[in-house]
């Protein structure tokens, strides 16, 4: 079984989350994440990998499965979302049955705080460039600021690549105006929750880590009070 | 209190939303969604509105929170994609407080369901010309197809717009080859579940309706077993 916590916070997995990792026998992921649910594991044999481990960490789950043990692999957010159920699938060729059991993924999370910025069409894009080529990621942004879709960055900068966030930021800045309303959002749902909302132009000024989700608005997008609004197109 | 019940299976719906429900004195929505929940509503007032009436759904509810009732809007899904998150904060304009509170999305029901093929970059596109001009469609979705984005539909078909399938395949057979994976999901997670994995070639000899997402693969994505997957990169 696949799972996801959610942003990490206790009221915001589901209850089918909560049984199957009290189903299993053997709890596998990131420390980071076992750490989250330290009363859940009680009892239960512990697999706690390091970041960036995650054919190892497959493997391990794939292996113990085969074994005949009963295996909840965690991670946050949704696992279907840049998440672990791809690598599980693919390692596990069919010798064992696999489930992905979905959780609220950051785009979620970081629209709620935000307002609603997702009420029209929109494109999710990662920003590390670990494992999708650059030149595949810079052909993405183009393509979904040209269709004037919402942009939803995910890991959008870390110490290995700082520079990320900026060229897509020029990128966006061809298509979209610099007034358009940008959400950033620092640990949406888990706490302590830091949350701006600025604008295309002013964006840098703002820290954005790889804790933080960025939503660029489209052509509509608009802010209203505290919240970032894309408009669904209602006749009000 | 604008929450979300995702695919509407009570197993899928966070704890933080039962609470929210569970606090509200009064509870909004479709009445197919109050439906979901008969338990969780004695002793309530209940407003129960029809289909396309979000916008008068959205001034019943921020009326009544501005007569200082706790008041809970209930749509499936998550009320931050194409939901009444929106059409609240609008109605609301700041003179009543809103809050979001999150579920899963169809993306991530029908991606679970499915195995994993939202491995990578992918875009959102709802094919419900009710609200959105059909040329902002089709250049959404021409991007989109240019990107090699994996590409989620949502409200893929109705009575009033059959053709809206057919031609979103047409141009994106443009830049997909026929052989790239879709999957079919029906009633996803919400039950009885149905669910297909063909190809772009292939997807109109499927049943495609309102209660089914379609996810269609990137240049990668690829059929595992009984799964869709789009690799993430790793490296076996």
């Amino acid at each position: 079984m696949v799972v996801g916590l959610g942003p990490g916070n206790r009221e915001n997995f589901t209850p089918e989350v909560l049984a199957a990792i009290k189903s299993a026998q053997v709890v596998v992921g990131y420390h980071t994440y076992l750490d989250l649910i330290p009363d859940l594991l009680q009892d239960k044999e512990k697999v706690a990998t390091p970041m960036r481990g995650e054919v190892e960490r497959a493997r391990q789950a794939v292996e113990l499965a085969a074994a005949g043990k009963t295996v909840a692999v965690v991670s946050s957010g949704d696992p279907g979302i840049y998440g672990m159920a791809g690598i599980i699938i693919e390692v596990a060729q069919g010798r064992v049955p696999v489930r992905v059991i979905p959780g609220i993924t950051a785009a979620s999370a970081a629209a709620a705080s935000l307002g609603a910025p997702l009420m029209n069409d929109f494109a999710v894009i990662s920003l590390s460039d670990l494992l999708t080529p650059w030149e595949t990621m810079l052909k993405r942004i183009e393509a979904a600021a040209v269709g004037d879709f919402v942009m939803v960055l995910y890991n959008p900068r870390s110490y290995g690549r700082p520079d990320h966030i900026k060229t897509a930021r020029e990128i966006m800045l061809r298509y979209k105006s610099p007034e358009t309303p940008v959400g950033i959002v620092r640990q949406a749902r888990r706490g302590p929750e830091e949350k701006i909302i600025t604008t295309l132009g002013d964006m840098l000024s703002h820290e954005i880590d790889m804790l933080t989700t960025v939503i660029v608005g489209n052509a509509q997008t608009r802010v209203e009070g505290d919240f970032m609004v894309t408009p669904r197109g209602y006749r009000l």
